[in-house]
């Protein structure tokens, strides 16, 4: 019998007693040195020398952080750079995240319209089976612009599978209310949206309160007000919070957007993760060997931070 | 000295006297039983041998059209739903195409924030120069949803590299009005997204009428009059107009995508060219294995229906 993904998060949360999610976002000129020098003597081209190094230091980061938070959000976009030997990185880390039992969301912000948008679900949701899709992800980030018919191809492959999506509601950057906030009725684009996510996770779900669906969405927290909000209209739906960290924000801003036993959301930090031996405050305590030590005390810390400040303190 | 997109792209429509736009769309259970073969004694698993079916049969409807029509668009979705086998065989299409002196645009519909959308605008905007980016396309698909800012990195890339993007203005898929016509003070979302689009293109090109900027547009053909109003709404916008052929639309319905000398827009079809071997009105006038005569009769009906019924009947 399969299992639903948000009960695969939800037991993964409880599991690791945090919603603390780590993004893998590989840059190359941030990569520690001896990743660097490791893949250029593997390789034949810097496509290739680049998509080794990906792949290693996301092995390692994988490594590191397994043991203390439930998933892992690989972004597509940094593999995709160095073509398909980057795809094929993408590929090998989402399958090493999977063995390590770590949950897997790709986050890709995929849209397309009826068989193409299916090729996109069949492509990255691999849901219970990491054999069903190529990118084996448990979930993947998707875009609602095109409309909400086409988001039906993913949420029906996603049911099949055991798999979730988180579609794109709220963006925290500079520029996000640009078209997101076109208002109609004192109704703005990102609120109409968030109601026909909510509507689609009710589908996928059962309509009791505390239970919920596989259609998940993407919230960022630029104001604890609007999150808040948004987490009332949508009480079946899973949320996945990024910003924590580089982009600002602390564990206090997004303490709305979980329910009282401290589930439905996930708290994503990438960078700050990544490269904590590149940054403040952890710069003087690191060198650059001992990265993968910054990553755990980054990871360790975000964990806490969560736990102080926000309902997921209460997960058992 | 740079070539700009836009000049690029007319020259070739100028060149083949067509703005004939052929998709490529590979769909395994309707692809020539002859081209499966062959693939599969030359393949290690199933994953492999569509993608080399794909590929062998993407390059052979570029042999056919490439005399006839200026530009293809190959379709990211079904090659990456084959994993980093299929995004090998795009980059190898895209290539091919390139080198047999076609336009590219790669339909993968991308969009993210900052640096991210900058790691997608490396992966696929090559430009004028086809060894600048790994899918080495001219332009490409990208969603505006995240907010006019997260177009600038596409932009930048686009001006810096002779590129060009199309900007998802208006879709033509039966729920496409679920967001898109979301009205504030009379003024659609889609109408907001073109006016944000016409001016992106208006600090890309020089701002005389007749000047085209490398910031385009997709546009669906649902309603003549609608693709008037854009055309009019976004005049130094290129646009892409899918929904020829397999999407029920006639040339007729996108006369009015045109500027008075033919120019300014390209018609699409993908299926009904691709596998016109296998539908109406070709099936019973060619065998399976005659499918390539079938993807040529197909294009030159589409280059004849669309001067006839269009100002780009005027082009010279």
């Amino acid at each position: 019998m399969m299992t639903d993904y948000a009960d695969r998060l939800h037991a993964a949360i409880q599991k690791k007693r945090t919603p603390a999610l780590v993004g893998l976002d590989p840059r190359l000129d941030q990569l520690p040195t001896e990743i660097i020098e490791k893949a250029r003597n593997a390789s034949i081209n810097e496509y290739e020398m680049a998509a080794n190094a990906f792949e290693e230091f996301c092995k390692h980061i994988i490594d590191v952080v397994s043991p203390l938070v439930p998933a892992v959000k690989p972004q597509s976009a940094f593999f995709e750079q160095l073509g398909a030997a980057g795809c094929l990185a993408l590929q090998r880390v989402i399958s090493y995240a999977r063995q390590a039992g770590l949950i897997v969301i790709c986050d890709a912000k995929r849209g397309d319209i009826g068989s193409t948008a299916l090729g996109y679900a069949k492509a990255y949701l691999a849901g219970e089976d990491p054999q069903a899709a190529p990118f084996a992800a448990d979930a993947l980030t998707v875009n609602p612009y095109l409309g909400s018919d086409t988001l039906e191809p993913f949420i029906e492959t996603a049911v099949q599978r055991g798999a979730g999506i988180y579609v794109l509601v709220r963006t925290s950057n500079p520029g996000a209310a640009s078209f997101q906030d076109h208002t109609e009725q004192d109704q703005k684009l990102y609120q109409k949206v968030a109601a026909s996510v909510e509507e689609s996770a009710c589908q996928a779900a059962s309509n009791a309160v505390g239970n919920y669906g596989c259609v998940g969405a993407v919230v960022g927290a630029t104001y604890p007000q609007e999150l808040q909000q948004l987490r009332r209209a949508m009480p079946h739906v899973p949320l996945l919070i990024p910003g924590y960290g580089a982009h600002g924000g602390g564990a206090v801003d997004v303490a709305t957007a979980f329910d009282a036993d401290g589930l439905g959301a996930i708290i994503n930090s990438s960078r700050g993760i990544n490269f904590a031996y590149n940054a403040e405050p952890y710069k003087e305590q690191f060198a650059p060997d001992q990265w993968e030590q910054a990553v755990e005390l980054a990871t360790k810390e975000m964990i806490k931070d969560i736990a102080n400040n926000t309902p997921a303190g209460n997960l058992q």
